[in-house]
This record gives C-alpha cells, structure tokens and sequence, in this order.
C-alpha cells in the first residue's frame, strides 16, 4: 500500500465514495441518501468525500457519468453486434449492479430532484453513433439510415423501455423486452445480410464488467 | 346554476382540482404541490379537495390517469393513422397542456416521490394494441407483427423520447423527434401500402382538446 502512488490512492477513494454513493442512491433513493451515510458506507472521512465531490448533487451526476465507461469496459465486438451487446450488458448489469441501477433511476428521476442533466444521454447518444457509423463502414447499414437520428431515438427507447420495465417488474423482463426491441427495430436499421448474422442474446450481456474500483481489489 | 343536477356538479368540482392539482404539479413539481395551494387554485374548500381526494399522492394518481381520455377525445382517425395522429396530439399537448404535461411528469418520476403506478402506463399499451388490432383488420399490418409486442414497445419509446426532449429543450423538439421516430418504426410495423398513405404530420396533432372540466365551461 505505502508504494502506491499518492494519485492512485485518491483514484481509488474516489471510486469507493462513487459506488458507496450509487448503492446508498440505489437502496434509500436520491432524498434519502445523505452524504454522512455516503461516507460511512464508503469508509471514508466526511472532508475525504467533499474532497471529491462539492456536494450530493455533484455526486449523482458523477454516478450518471460513470455508466457508458462501466458498461463498454468489456465489450470485444464491433459495429451492429458492439450495440446489441451492449443494450444486452446494460439490461443485465440494471438486475445486478447498484452503480448502474443508481445512474439509470437518477437519469430518468433527476428533474424531481431538481437536477436537469442530459450529459449522460449524451454520452449514450455519441457511442451509439461512433458504433452506427463503424457499422456504416463495414457496409451493415440499411441505405437510408442516418446514425445520427437512430442514435438519438435509441437512448430515448431504451430510457423508456427500462422504465416501464422497472415499474412492471423492477427489471426482471428487460432483457427479453430488449431483444423484442431489436428484433422490431434491426429489420429497419441493419441490412438482411447483416440482421442475418447478428446474435442477439440476453445471454452475451452476462459477462463480467468490473465494479467500480474495480481495480483496486487487490 | 340551481337547475344543475347535483351529480354534474360534483363532476365539474373534481374535474376543476383535478386541473388546478395538474397546473400546480406542472409549476411547482409534485414536492412543492400542497393540498391548500390545489384548493386556493381550484376555487373549493379543503374539504372538498378531501372529498375527491384521498391525499396528494390520490390527486396525482388521478392526474396520471386522466391523460388517456384527454388525448383520443378528438380523433377521428383510424387504425394505424389513428396511432400516429394520437402520438401528434400527445406530442403537441405536452408543449401546452399543462394537465398532459403533469401526467407525464408525474408517470416519469413517480418513483422519486414513493409511487409506483404502471396503470397510467397500461392504459396507454391497451389503447395502442386496440388500434393495431384494428390495424391488422384492415390489412395494414406487415405480415408477422404482433400487436401486443409492438404496443409494449410503443409506450417504452414514447416514454423515453419525451423524456429525452424535456431533457434536451423543454419538449420544443418533441413533435419532430416523434415524426423520425415513426419514419424509423413504421416500415417494420406497416405493409408498403399502408406506409405511403399513412401522414406523419405534426400539424395532425394542432387539434382542440377539451380542457379538463372542459364541458363545465358554461
């Protein structure tokens, strides 16, 4: 520990205030958290925490930021198939993980809060575009289709799609309400050949994504 | 006044806190709402707020409730026309109607304030799976497309594309956004003929809607 670098250390304490934050976000939602209780959970000192972050508000945004770079850490595949594994990652990391839980219901609840922050759909909107245009390339794309304009409706039928599945099911449903989603909306957006070889499976969405901190188990 | 019956004067009492509870939702946010302040803006006592409304959380179940019959009460489409002309008045209401746009505020962040009410959200799914199956009988459906899988999927998407455009600018963009989503979607929902008769115009959704209380008005 004492050779670890004094950066790296506050890196990691970063990252323990940030997932203590989601899961106490996650389990007493954004009023009922406080940043006292943030801090016991994070095994930190209250200054620690206000080190890092000015105050609860500051914290919830970093949480809805902390998901594009949560969710695509893994991901080994590229173009169409990149996106669907990606939706398929997301819809089973909100079964699972309370950093991703927190960002999504902080996302979507924000403005009861107050907050009115879009930064996070747009982190979705410019991945989802950067792998469209990739998809483009590789000639998997219907003629026609705009990535900009299937990324925009994409994070917002996602947004959308999450919640009703949470209010119906608290989630259990969404990665089957996923791959209905792709099967309506592929025939649109990819080419037949393309749509063809494509797999989509909740089942490519369980691989292992690292906590936050993830890196500093040892 | 005195030759109304008793009855329709109670309607028009609930249908006036109902729209007044509405207007305060949309300005203050389902916190700030109180019991006196829906009275004082309804023009009633508290004791016939209390009358029709169990508590506040009764009020905004209500309101949520109320969007269904306020959005189809002036079309005059059918089948799947009837499912795009609906989206452009939803759309369009949700840019000046204030009990449309406390509905829906409410329906997105109902879980932030200790709510968690889907029948909002179902009573949109079963309409539009009416509409499909109307759809389907009259040969508009492409061919394999289940009604109840796309219906699912339509209150997601319109869910979370509002969402977004709140998020993004208020809603402005919101009847634009819902003209692309439609020219996306309908292809793979729609047979060819169907789709180059159908009309994707916000100008559609510009119709009168009844305010709430609207037949009290004389």
């Amino acid at each position: 520990m004492a050779a670890q670098p004094k950066q790296q250390r506050a890196l990691k304490t970063r990252d323990d205030i940030l997932h203590a934050a989601a899961v106490t976000f996650d389990e007493l939602g954004y009023k009922g958290a406080s940043m006292r209780e943030i801090m016991r959970r994070a095994g930190v000192t209250l200054g620690a925490v206000y080190f890092h972050f000015d105050n609860k508000e500051a914290l919830a945004r970093a949480v809805m930021l902390s998901q594009t770079g949560e969710l695509t850490a893994n991901l080994d595949s590229e173009g169409a198939q990149r996106m669907v594994d990606f939706s398929m990652v997301w819809a089973h990391q909100l079964n699972v993980s309370p950093l991703i839980r927190a960002a999504v219901r902080l996302a979507v609840e924000q403005q009861a809060h107050g907050i009115g922050d879009k930064v996070s759909y747009g982190d979705f909107e410019a991945i989802f575009q950067t792998w469209l245009e990739s998809a483009r390339e590789q000639g998997e794309l219907a003629p026609g289709v705009d990535p900009s304009v299937v990324a925009e409706f994409l994070v917002g039928a996602f947004t959308g799609v999450q919640h009703y599945a949470q209010l119906s099911d608290a989630m259990a449903t969404l990665p089957d309400r996923v791959v209905r989603m792709w099967h309506l909306l592929l025939p649109g957006i990819v080419t037949r050949e393309c749509l063809d070889r494509l797999v989509i499976d909740p089942a490519r969405g369980r691989v292992a994504v690292p906590p936050a901190g993830g890196d500093s188990a040892a």
